[in-house]
């Protein structure tokens, strides 16, 4: 392929608890057309599952209430940033850095207070991402008689860079990696060691129109030609912790 | 903006030491438009700035050596990973993981043995990544009359992630980090901790045009509305130690 166009879906409304994204996204504009992959940011799909949890309501125990007075955070955050990781990596300068309950490793569990009803309530990660991108892929092709995949879409700091870059959390549709090993190079060299990180590759291209500020929550890759499976989500690009050089 | 294409160059000649990159890209299909983000991968540069070591030429050291045995790799190339890294940080089942003198953490110090003459040359990265894109930049604008911002991109793996993505190595011409700290999201809360990694995520998204596999060396993406900066470059982008979590 030698043109692929991301575009902002442009009229999906502000998410609440309960909203039906399916009936958004067969309407959105521009339309989904065949061949397109549909990303949606994760506060879109958090916000419909109603992973929201209003700070009010959390009662931090001893572990988050030592954490936040040692940083000087809420406690109520970081109760809940202790309840969605399955570790704690580290705990240096206010930032707290998890592997959280799916794999990801990220900065407080993923859990965001921005951009949610002024601040007081947290917004958490899908419980299953793949399972919510399959879920809306599922009832995509059922109404429009087409495959459109779907990706689940977030933004991550990186360990030796500055700035955040989108990454998949969830996918449903297509290979999430591409896998070019034992495939010729253009020079006809075989390659080694490569395997392209597609969803997160996709994923992260969509920054370009859903910007942080725009307010746009999903977006289409329209023009690249993905190899479909309906078996692959994000899980698989979970790196093991076997294979983890830096812990 | 609501629409972002990504284009690939499809007429760039296989690269030669010498060889004038500003004149291929200057009748490059499609033609450079004003707007237009010009992104060449490392490869096509590091041939051009003869980047490229012959393995016969390099005398390993008694470093190297001992490396190399211990993990059954080529002593001449550990040799050159050697001597363009600023550190070593890991060395484990057969990976050797390095901060280069530049700054990034990669994998072989971003040596590439793969697509060059058959895998008995080495290439290695720029010198100064930043320079190279600023060298073809001003020679674009001076030849078309408007500015065209480059970026250098290369593939690199995650931490904790299994693929490879793209990040930017250097950058000319345009913010690489889209500082949105004290600025309101789309809920009017004030975002307070949120730097894009802009040049990063403009060398991530033309993965989607420019495979491994196709051979294109570079891409132009059209119709994203960057901040113009004649200062900044990708060093920006690179975390100094002092804020390092993991090392």
């Amino acid at each position: 392929m030698s043109a692929v166009t991301i575009l902002a879906i442009t009229n999906l409304p502000e998410i609440k608890p309960g909203n039906d994204l399916l009936a958004y996204f067969l309407r959105c504009e521009p339309a989904l057309q065949k061949g397109d992959i549909l990303v949606v940011t994760q506060k879109v799909i958090s916000k419909a599952e109603n992973r929201l949890v209003r700070l009010d309501s959390v009662e931090p125990g001893p572990e988050a209430r030592e954490i936040a007075t040692r940083w000087d955070k809420d406690p109520r955050l970081v109760e809940l940033v202790l309840r969605e990781s399955a570790e704690l990596l580290r705990q240096d300068r206010g930032v707290l850095i998890s592997r959280t309950q799916h794999g990801f490793v990220c900065a407080n569990a993923g859990i965001d207070l921005s951009n949610v009803d002024g601040g007081s309530t947290a917004c958490l990660l899908p419980l299953d991402c793949d399972l919510s991108a399959r879920r809306l892929a599922e009832g995509l092709e059922q109404a429009l008689g087409f495959a459109v995949p779907v990706i689940i879409s977030d933004s991550f700091g990186r360990p030796w860079r500055l700035g955040i870059t989108n990454v998949a959390l969830g996918s449903f549709g297509l290979k999430p990696l591409l896998d070019l090993r034992g495939t010729e190079d253009a020079a006809g060299l075989e390659m080694k060691a490569t395997v392209i990180a597609l969803a997160d590759t996709l994923a992260a291209s969509t920054e370009l129109v859903v910007g942080k500020t725009t307010g746009y929550g999903a977006s289409i890759i329209r023009g690249y030609s993905y190899t479909p499976d309906q078996q692959a989500g994000v899980r698989q690009t979970i790196r093991p912790m076997a294979d983890w050089f830096f812990s």
